[in-house]
């Protein structure tokens, strides 16, 4: 059955699936914009992100998990802004309508746009050429009413580093879906020594990365500056020390790691991921020291990790060290999209 | 050269050129998201495009064309829903980097930007495998100060439809091009015959098509219902109607087409062109027939074209009628981006 533009927005995308109402959206899919009017004029944080199939998501992954994903991404650049999600536009490029694709797609958005309350509001639905990638575009809106937004760039000499979560976790799984993430073979998963319960633990971990809204929101009053986990620790905390003009030290004794990563990587395979590996969605973000135990029981209400790792320093560079303080000397191969990979070389 | 994503940004992107600020956006590129803050808590419209190579824009268009034709189109839905640009968001897909490509791009971008005072405030950078075609997200922000937005739903029976300067002149730039339009050969222009001047003012029009804003601004009060017109004014239109519960006429010998379209296209080419051929990105809003006079004289201070095309009427329908009118049957042929073209049949 084809469908054409308008009928397959209908079918899968205007529903109450997903262009279900909420205050401060005054008008959803289906005019020429979409209006918003957050509550008490709030300032709005917004992000977008470009996903493209085979750079961004495997080839032939469930259309469910791409969306869930894709919006995760998304909703987790808002978290470190610590804004609160407002809604969201979708750019689909398609190069053909496959019901059962858009079923998932739509079901996958769904899941995750109820449980943050941020309907979709509009956007583009397109048919690219036979051949080529889906390509997504995603951009979230999100407005500030109890606290400013959160800078990468006003880190302060002497905060502690702090990090949620577990890191490593989002490059280990991609390779438990026997994909190869661009650090090669340093992960060294045994995928048949896998249980099935870390394998359906990493592979969400992939999938469906948890953006940290509420402990954002609620901690966004104690941060001196944060970010998310996209691209590996030390790619990340770079751009706060580059923007914040600092630097850094990082104890890799107090890097947090999840029990599959403990059960099934080297130490060395894990800290690889966490510094570099990407894909962890988890927030990296700075705090003065007196406020720590706040965060941490802001972070055990939420059920949620919280590890103290490193320091904010003078200087400009990000130092790696070992549980005795010496400094170890590491590569910085943090994950730059247009850097010439190892593949490529 | 190779460069890496954040140099490119840097260079082609973050620059005086495309990252200038104003008032409205506390800030910009650089972080995990931007921030609006738009005056009065001003309500926000915002409008995404996703455009194809290939689709939305020929293989081997000048990068510069490509840009600005990608901002005016969507400006032109700001213009549609009456706000003012606030800024403006960039998803780019491309399978390489070309310095050349991007320093073109970025110009081009750059001065329909500055024109409407719309900064670009973050976006998405991304290589797509080597082969695949550019895909381009723009999304625009624009604000409401002194008129709530006009929409499509609230066209009123008796209400003049009401076009703004000349249609028909997308599809027909998109022949003078030498690259055929979906309506096929139906526009039959003389390629050999058209003017230097005539060849320029067609190529302009679909590569720089004029946002409207400056006129949706001053007449937004007087307007009922609005559209732009990038599917045609049948297709268009016939938005208006189905979302307002209404129908329309039109008079085809009220239709207003620019000289270049009277001098080398038939009466039929020409009516196909401003019905079906869209890319036209001129206003159709509706508004009730005491305010005519102030419209003329608003669109005549603009040194704007403004036609009374139509009426709005009971029942669900559009007509088109000839000068004696009579109704004229005509196959609706709009463009749906996913219906089965002729040369897919």
């Amino acid at each position: 059955m084809s469908l054409s533009e308008f009928d397959t927005i209908s079918q899968y995308f205007n529903s109450a699936r997903l262009g279900f109402r909420r205050s401060g959206v005054s008008l959803g899919i289906g005019d020429d914009g979409a209006v918003i009017d957050p509550p008490q004029g709030a300032p709005i944080s917004m992000s977008m992100d470009l996903l493209v199939e085979g750079v961004h998501f495997p080839v032939k992954a469930e259309s469910r998990h791409i969306a869930s994903r894709a919006l995760a991404v998304n909703l987790s650049d808002l978290s470190a802004m610590t804004a609160r999600p407002l809604c969201f536009t979708l750019g689909l490029s398609l190069p053909n309508l496959d019901n059962d694709w858009l079923e998932g797609f739509s079901e996958g958005l769904s899941s995750m746009a109820k449980r943050f309350d941020c309907p979709l509001v509009g956007g583009d639905l397109t048919r690219s050429p036979a051949g080529t990638p889906i390509v997504i575009a995603i951009q979230v809106h999100g407005y500030h009413l109890d606290n400013a937004p959160v800078l990468r760039s006003t880190a302060q000499t002497g905060d502690g580093v702090f990090v949620t979560g577990s890191l490593g976790d989002g490059a280990i799984g991609l390779c438990s879906l026997g994909l190869e993430s661009h650090l090669g073979s340093s992960i060294a998963l045994d995928l048949a020594a896998l249980s099935e319960e870390h394998r359906s633990y990493l592979s969400r971990a992939y999938y469906a990365p948890e953006p940290r809204i509420d402990f954002a929101l609620a901690a966004a009053s104690l941060m001196t500056a944060c970010i998310d986990i996209s691209d590996g620790l030390a790619g990340d905390l770079g751009h706060i020390l580059t923007s914040s003009g600092v630097g850094a030290t990082v104890n890799s004794t107090l890097i947090p790691y999840s029990l599959a990563a403990l059960a099934h990587v080297s130490l060395e395979g894990r800290l690889q991921a966490a510094l570099y590996g990407g894909d962890d969605y988890e927030l990296c973000f700075t705090a003065p020291a007196h406020v720590a135990e706040q965060l941490y029981r802001i972070a055990a209400s939420e059920n949620l990790g919280l590890q103290r790792s490193g320091e904010i320093t003078l200087g400009s560079e990000l130092r790696l060290l070992n549980g005795s303080g010496i400094e170890i000397l590491s590569q910085n191969q943090a994950y730059q999209h247009f850097a010439p990979r190892a593949s490529e070389q």
